[in-house]
């Protein structure tokens, strides 16, 4: 039987202005339903994996809503604990140009996902035939009851020689500082096999220093520390720059055994930026369990975050046939 | 110079599903912002009034489309602060004949109005130049912060003799139970000039009895004794026959002085559920202020509660024109 | 070779809010383009015959626009003219229930079709293999240019024995007095053959008295006279019982040699009221040209008003089957 | 562990004209994936049972659509075999009042479901744990693959104990003649526990005779006699009234052991008139597998049917508690 | 208290093809309202200004919807006159790449506003506790009535000290000849304290002569020499590149005391062209009142003027923020 | 009187994924209608020719909208054969930036038009006042029947000194192998004025052998011997690069009498892929009717291709003058 991919966070519904207005200018909004485990799942379904979803939704409309489009992106939602009363909603403005893309967050400590305790999951049902697992670092900051769940499934995990990645996704507005991330953020660097970071968390986050300046030479002399402090068995990341809220160009690493590898550079058009990096971090997985070389899973990962960017939501869309003939250079523009 | 009309409540976003389709069948909502005291305001608006909203919204987004939006409606929001972090959020499945519509609730305790502690707001200034304040009972449950407002302010109102009206508006689910309501309704209730309510919250919040078990034999023997008790001049409310979620029933009474008056029944087909109620309320407001009889008030407010049923929305916008129509018959199935 | 039916009169341009919102409430508008013209064609063409407009659209991207759909409703359009600058254009708000539909227009006068003079069309080429020919009564009522036009072309008709069919169609905003227009509908009813009239229109603008108060009997007084009088072979017309906007009831008469036929009456829910008359008057002109007895002619026509008003815009586009059906109680909820 | 319901059925896209228009006149098209199979588990999914679907789908976009979209009604579709290359799809264009609804469908004997042949199915796994499976007779006039299919299922079901319901659900269009269709309902009819049908389909399809003139007397006479004779458990269907495709009437009847049941007639406003017979198939079948007494059956049944032409699309997706609402006269227009 | 800025213009409403569409490949459109004065007002509203419009519109639906539009972009309505009949309409065919975009008027001339009599305005009520007042050459070119109120208010408003701006925005089209114009832009140039124009201004309307060939060599030796004339203390305006549809180039210049600073140019995507120059005007004015440098103020005019170009909708909703961020090279793809 | 363009062709349904969604991300489609033969007489249409269809489409609603479509065009339909079943339909998932744009076809072998046989069409009828005749090589690999009709008609139009146009448009996946194929090439190769083809047509479809490896070299050597050989006036084709789904650069050539001439080259933003080439080629017959130097017509026909990749639809839509616009290097990118 084939082993599941499980992703455990929380699921939020995404109300976006259409057709690059400000809130206040349209009348309607597109929605779906999204979230860091979400999208790195909804692209692991698609390269071909049976995935597997844990979290908690809420007995309304809006929970049966969440579940119905997160079967629809192929993902299993028999783990998904139903109660507690609420939702986190985001709003999405997207930018234009020069113009940025705004997200506006509701109140989202008192959702269910936030509010459920660890002691209501059932961690040996859960782990059963399961290859890896990821977590995101926004599960860190919300409750300490996540918090609490995060820790306990890494470890329970860790016990079944689960493959765990962690994605850091530190987002500075959920913290009051460094400091009080960098516990938290350290034991989970202990217990991961995969982990998604760059040069800045390891100055930030862990307080490490370097005397270099350029990005590269940060990430050369920083991360393969870190993966040795921690014993990570890969650590990757990207490194974007940005030409327009509608061009933009990324470059993939990944460091194994202090090797580090890059992906060539992508400039290309920006369709949705929501959930970009969730196609890379899945590229990393499917690459590990695969188990191909460090240089092709990088190319893997850089097309699936590239392509995660030409298509509409936050959870990546773009088949396995695509991501590959991106990575080969041989795209066609029309096919019929 | 003309007196304007106030409203005090709190502003929520409306995210309707449109066309009769459940949240898991859609990709797309709608969206609005509305209000018992936001409704009020913009059928007042129509009807030839000055008015002005006091409330809080965040300086977000969302609070910067509410502002754009009840500033549309021909409400002024000079005295709405800005603060806070959140807003309310309810999303709407309409229902269709035998299928009930639907409304979910976010979490709006944390919401900007809310937390806006009472004195936040500058009295003084508020109340000048006005003749009328209108109150909804949904304000007396939220938090506490709120209800310290809406008695402050009722009673500054008071003292500078300008017409308090209340709604009663008892919404069950956001009680823990009648008793907890009564002390608070007794308060407003002394505090009022005019005051919607029927027999139901007589029996129910204020804890009266009665032997009579038809509808319009309770409220002729309870309502009379509440106007008494609380000095209120006018007590209203409507009588809602349902056929089906397309097709209701409405008729509207009015008390003063002891007398009962009712409207004629209005059989109806129904656009927008929502806010019908607060056609009424407004209807019975502006006939107090023009100095009409019950009977014409309760006519022209029965016809503005039907109207509103016929419009999109929960804040009425049919014309006065519409109205006075209605109200006398001269319907136009085409005008051109 | 089959013979044309052709009809002359200004083409406009329909702007409908939709969802049955108002004006001030919408951010779109669904358009396309009509006239009492184009829309008797659009039923014709539904029924069989070959349709000829006669217009005058101006070169821009509107008046493209414009010939682009008339096209599409199978209408040919080899004899619009193109020059002139403006278009007429109107804002349709649909009403429900209670609430009423309304129109407003923009200032058709300097629409090309107001403005061009009556040399401008060349009649000969016109009328060359032409059955029957339509004109209505708001074409009088706009310019001296189309007034003009009207007449003449009418006498060009009369003079070829082609069938004139006038609609009077008497909208009491476009005219200053009911005298005004007397002497013009006088001219057009004595040049044709079938008159769409009703005992008001013989009362109000041939200025023609009763002492019966009940409309059949008026209309079968009066208009078998009017008849007689300016030697009009049919004349026929609709009375309408308004229930709600959603809800109407229609009969249909007939009036040819002093006998009167009525329809039986359809009540019906209505979708779309614009045009519902002109979808009576294509079913007159058809059983004209079929030769059909006027108690076919009657049903015929009245099955295919009522089915002009379930079906969107204002150009009816039932399929002949669709009628007939309706007309022989043969109607299926569910083809498939 | 909880035993699954299956249905073995065709899946189709449907592409549906938006606001009652005719293809002709608009620009886009609403779609979703249905098939009575689809139908009847979207509903059971509603009331609690684990669903599966067998049927085949082709690998292209159209396929992968399909797929998301039968997991969002919260069917699995573990067992749907991908290949072949086409889909049937079907217009539709929706009635108003007194015009129908039309539903043109393209050529689907090509699609993957018609061509896939008896042998690419895995019978025994697919029948593991299985509650009862459901059949539609449309399924019987496609191809001969299929009815090979059908047949081989359903006698593989019935050797082992699985419950196996039969629509007969006789489409005219599909069939040759009567003749043609006999002798393969009468297989299936021998091997059902569960048959949907009415009199008509005694009388046309089965060729039995009866004196009575009168529907409840006819049905009355020859059900009992279908079911004692193919030894059919349960035999159930409806009666409609149309008033006009907006209203209608319906009544349940449940026939077993020779009683037959009627349940209250419902007369309703319709949204969607398309798998409202599934509504009531899904009702019988979850009855049956709760071992409800008939008359709680017909009821719920006839409930779970008018509230199938209350939602959106083909497939019913009213929650239990709205059918039981609706069985137990406690609807309520709105609840907030 | 806080001084208001006022315009004074026409509003129109537009009418855009939704999707790069032409007209006759749609049926739907978007609509909004606006005209030069209203962009302004938009814009100095999100700088905090307290704003005003002196116009007058039809009290029909339109004239409603124009209202509430206004209205909601933050613009008091309390000095717009109601009267009259028609509102000016233009439709919108955005182009792509290198398709050009297509503006279509109808005929304004017998507006509301154009036909406005300058008696009908309260010049002393308008003009209290005014700080600038906006006018747009556009006004000088539409008719008689409108030429003569915007005189007489500029008048008004320099004997008050009202800092008076004025945008040339010579339109060919409307102007029977240069000549014409002359006169009345020369009389609006002597009571301006702020215009914006460019050389091509000086050389076509004015008649000044150059023996220059470049653009800045033009507008260093005319403009300067206009200032000095006309005693206009700041002369402002943009130069554009037009590198297709879809990507443009903008550099802004000022001129103050014969000085000329020039901003740095910014190429960049256009989402929406129109009122990308009314954004460059309000800059100016924010500027202006703020008494910044005139290098301040041509770059945040020319940051405003950018940003105009990425949000829908002619009037510039892009907050300071949004502005200043960009003016200060903080531009930010994604705030989260 | 003017002679007529005519095309030979399939109509096909376009079911277009709106907003750049994949197929299981939407729940809507856009349509139309088109074809080679549909996409050539729009364009034609624009430049001022009398244009005719010759096709069939089925009778039911999905032919009436397609023929109501095509007419709106300005397309005749006169010659458009009924009957039949089915109508070819293709699915449109546009690409963004990396991601490629992809069609998916349904069955069409079955479609009317491809199973009408040749002895249905009228050839001397068609054939009357036809200056050129349109073929597509899609025609050519279909069915028998279209086959054959295609080689009838062309010789036919021959004989009446029609000019033959033939565009190869060998479609890979409609084919067996290349051999299959060259026989009827060669056919209709034979039958030509003008071809369309470029220089891998030549060595895949013919066989014809080159040393050179650049493509303009490979044409240059092997087209002229093909229009040798064949006796081919005019054979002319285009050269794609591909930058990405958004951007394309397009360069044309033209080959009579031996001599090849190019257009220059466009870069351009791609806003509707399909179709593209079809605005070349009506280009090239227009230029050919027109009797331009083939400088002039490769330089209109570029500009006719690049414009259609611009508009939205199949069918190029683009005027005359914006074509001539482009060609002339006179774009305006704000027209008002």
């Amino acid at each position: 039987m084939h082993k599941k991919v499980v992703a455990f966070g929380e699921v939020m519904m995404r109300l976006q202005v259409p057709n690059y207005k400000k809130l206040e200018q349209s009348r309607t909004l597109e929605y779906l339903f999204s979230g860091t485990g979400v999208n790195i799942l909804s692209a692991l379904s698609k390269y071909g994996h049976t995935t597997e979803l844990m979290s908690k939704l809420p007995h309304t409309n809006l929970g049966d809503a969440a579940m119905s489009y997160i079967r629809s992106l192929g993902i299993s939602t028999s783990y998904v604990l139903r109660g507690g009363e609420y939702m986190g909603i985001y709003f999405l403005e997207n930018g234009f140009g020069v113009r940025g893309t705004h997200v506006t967050y509701t109140n989202r400590k008192e959702s269910s996902f936030c509010q459920a305790r660890k002691e209501e999951y059932e961690y040996d049902k859960l782990l059963e035939d399961v290859e890896a697992i990821h977590f995101c670092g926004i599960s860190l900051a919300v409750t300490l009851n996540v918090r609490e769940t995060v820790v306990t499934l890494a470890r329970e995990a860790k016990k079944r020689n689960i493959t765990v990645c962690f994605d850091c996704n530190y987002r500075p507005k959920l913290w009051d500082s460094y400091e009080q991330a960098k516990t938290l953020y350290e034991e989970m660097l202990a217990l991961s096999d995969i982990c998604l970071m760059t040069e800045k968390d390891a100055m930030h986050i862990l307080g490490m220093k370097t005397k270099e300046t350029e990005r590269t030479k940060q990430l050369e002399e920083l991360l393969p520390k870190v993966a040795e402090k921690y014993n990570i068995h890969t650590i990757a990341g990207t490194m974007r720059e940005t030409i327009s809220t509608n061009t933009q160009q990324l470059t993939g690493f990944i460091i194994r055994n202090g090797e580090v590898a890059y992906s060539r550079s992508h400039t290309f058009d920006v369709f949705d930026r929501i959930g970009g990096g969730d196609g890379y971090t899945s590229g990393i997985i499917h690459g590990h369990i695969m188990q191909w070389p460090q240089e092709k899973i990088v190319e893997f990962s850089i097309a699936s975050a590239v392509l995660a960017h030409t298509t509409y939501g936050d959870s990546p869309v773009a088949s396995l046939r695509e991501v590959e003939a991106l990575m080969n250079d041989a795209f066609q523009e029309l096919e019929r």
